[in-house]
C-alpha cells in the first residue's frame, strides 16, 4: 500500500506542483489503484510514472472545484482509448454525474468499459471483503468530503512448522486451518486453529481529505490512521486567511494529526505562493507540533507499512 | 503574426505531443492572442511559454472531441485566477455553451471577466476593422469546423520625404493624407493622397482546420492562404484508415495545399503511433507533392510574413 502524489498544488497548476491528484496503490492488496481527485493533466502526470490507467479501479472526488476535477473526462476517455476494459466506479458529491455525462456526451466519447458514477452522502460508501471507505463532510466553500480507507484485518500467519511437528501433513487442510476452521482429522482429532495461527495482521488506515478548514470531522476521519493526507494551503501564521478561504495551515494540519493520534502526516495542496526553497520550512512548521510529518511533492511516494 | 503550437498530437496526450491547441499570436497587430482548440493541459503548456493567458482574447474550437476541448474550463478558470479581466469570446459548434456552463457552474467558478460563448454556423463568424474569420464544416465524425482568418489590407506607407520636398510641413495633416483623405491646404491646393501613399499592404490569410478527411471545404477555406494548418493524423499510404477514422494523411494535406495554392503548409495532429525518428519522413511525404511543408512540434513557432 503506497500513496503516490500526482499533483500537490492548490488552485492553479504550477511547473513543479500540478493540481490535485493522489494515487493509492493497492497493487499487492488487490492488483488495483484508487485515485483521489483528478485535477487537469492528471493523465499527463501518469504518463511519467509506472501507473497503468487500466489498473485504476476507483476514483474518489473530494469536491467539485476545478483543480480537483477537470482532469476526469480526459482520464476516463484515454483509459478507454488505451485499451482499459475493466469497470471503473467514480465516487463524489452531487453534481458529479451531470458533469461527467455532459463531458462524455458532448464529445461523443463511448467508453469500452462499464462506468459507474456514485453521488455520495456521508457514511460508508464502499465495502468489500478487503476494505471499507467512509466519507464525511469537511468545512469548505462547497461540499468537500474526506475519505477514510480502512483495510480489514488479515488472518495471522500459519505456523506450518508447528503443524508438521504435531504430525499433520501439509495439504489443502493447511489452508482451512489458516482460514480459522476447526478441522476434524480422520482419527477424530479436532484441530484448534487458534493454536496454529498467529494473531490477526492489523489492517491499515489511510485518511485522505479534500480541501478544508481545520475541523472536527477531519479529526474523526483520521482517528488512529497510519497515514493522514491533509491539505496545508497556507503557512503557519496565516490562520486568518486560511479561515477566510476555507483552507488550513501547516500547523492546523499538525493539530489534526495530533488530536487524531495518527502515525504519519503528509501535507499537500501547497499554494504556489511558496517557492521550493520555502517547502522545508512548511514541513518544519508542522513537525514542531507533530514530528512525523512530510510535505508532499509531485511524484513522491509514501509507503504505508503494517504496524 | 505567428502560429505557435501548444499541442500537436492526436487523440491522447503523449510525452512529446500534447493534445491539440494552436495559438495565433497577433501581438503586433492587436496586442492579442487567439487560441484554436484547447485540449487538456493547454494551460500547462502555456506555463512553459511567454504567452500570458490574459492576452488571449478569443478561443475558436474546431470540434467537440475531448482532445480539442477538455482544457477549456481549466484555462478559462485559471485566466481569471491569474488576474485576467478583459473579455473573452469562445466560438465553436453547438453544445459548447452547455459544456462550458456546466463545467463552470458545477465547480462554482466565477470568472472576473465577461465571457461570451458563440455557437457558430457556417459563414463569417467574426469581423472588425482588422480581421474577418470565416468558418466552414469539414468532414469528420462529428461537426468539425475549419477557420479562415483574413487580415484586412493595411494602407500603404506614407511618402513623408516627398511631401516635405513638395513644401508640405509635417503635422496632423500627414495622418489624414495617409488615411486617404484629399486634404485642402490654406492656399486652396488639394492634395491627392494617391500621390503620397504607397500601395496597400496586403493582409495575410491563415487557415486552421479541425480534424477532417480530405475535402472540398478545406480547399475552399485555404485558397491562397499564407499559411495552412492541416491535420495529418496518418502517414502516406494509410488513406483507407484515414477515411475510416475521418482523418487525413500527409499526402492528402499536401494535395489540399496544392489545390488551394497556399504559400506554406504545416502538418499537425500527428498520431502517437509515429516515433520522433519517423517525423522527418512524414514531412518529406508531403514535401514530395508540396515542397513548402513543415511538420508541427509542440512549442514550434511559424512566422507568417507579409508577401
Ligand atoms: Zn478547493
Ligand atoms: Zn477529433
Amino acid at each position: 500500500m503506497k500513496a503516490f502524489f500526482l499533483g500537490t498544488g492548490a488552485g492553479v497548476p504550477a511547473k513543479l506542483r500540478n493540481v490535485t491528484s493522489i494515487a493509492l496503490k493497492l497493487l499487492e492488496e488487490r492488483g488495483a489503484i484508487w485515485l483521489f481527485d483528478c485535477g487537469e493533466a492528471t493523465q499527463h502526470q501518469i504518463l511519467h510514472t509506472s501507473i497503468k490507467p487500466r489498473r485504476i479501479e476507483k476514483v474518489f472526488i473530494t469536491h467539485l472545484h476545478g483543480d480537483h476535477l477537470y482532469g476526469l473526462p480526459g482520464f476516463l476517455s484515454s483509459r478507454s482509448f488505451q485499451g482499459g476494459t475493466s469497470p471503473v466506479t467514480v465516487y463524489g458529491p452531487k453534481g458529479l454525474k451531470d458533469y461527467i455525462n455532459i463531458s462524455l456526451t458532448i464529445s461523443q466519447t463511448y467508453l469500452k468499459y462499464p462506468l459507474k458514477i456514485v453521488e455520495i452522502e456521508e457514511g460508508i460508501i464502499f465495502e468489500d471483503d478487503q476494505f471499507t471507505v467512509e466519507a464525511k463532510l469537511l468545512e469548505h466553500g462547497i461540499p468537500s468530503y474526506g475519505y477514510r480507507v480502512v483495510e480489514k484485518n488479515l488472518p495471522g500467519t500459519l505456523m506450518a512448522d508447528k503443524l508438521i511437528a504435531d504430525g499433520i501433513k501439509p495439504g489443502p487442510i493447511f489452508k482451512r486451518i489458516k482460514a480459522g476452521e476447526a478441522v476434524t482429522l480422520d482419527d477424530g482429532t479436532v484441530i484448534d486453529p487458534a493454536r496454529y495461527v498467529g494473531p490477526d495482521q492489523k489492517g491499515r488506515i489511510v485518511t485522505i481529505l479534500g480541501d478544508t478548514r481545520i475541523c472536527q470531522a477531519a479529526i474523526n476521519l483520521a482517528q488512529q490512521a497510519d497515514l493522514l493526507i491533509h491539505e496545508a494551503t497556507f503557512a503557519s501564521g496565516e490562520e486568518e486567511m486560511a479561515y477566510e478561504y476555507f483552507h488550513s495551515t501547516t500547523t492546523q494540519a499538525a493539530e489534526v494529526a495530533n488530536q487524531a493520534d495518527v502515525h504519519q502526516l503528509c501535507l499537500t495542496h501547497i499554494s504556489s505562493r511558496y517557492e521550493p526553497s520555502h517547502w522545508p520550512t512548511l514541513e518544519e512548521e508542522a513537525c514542531t507540533l507533530f514530528p512525523r510529518t512530510v510535505i508532499a511533492e509531485d511524484f513522491k511516494e509514501i509507503e504505508v507499512l503494517r504496524r
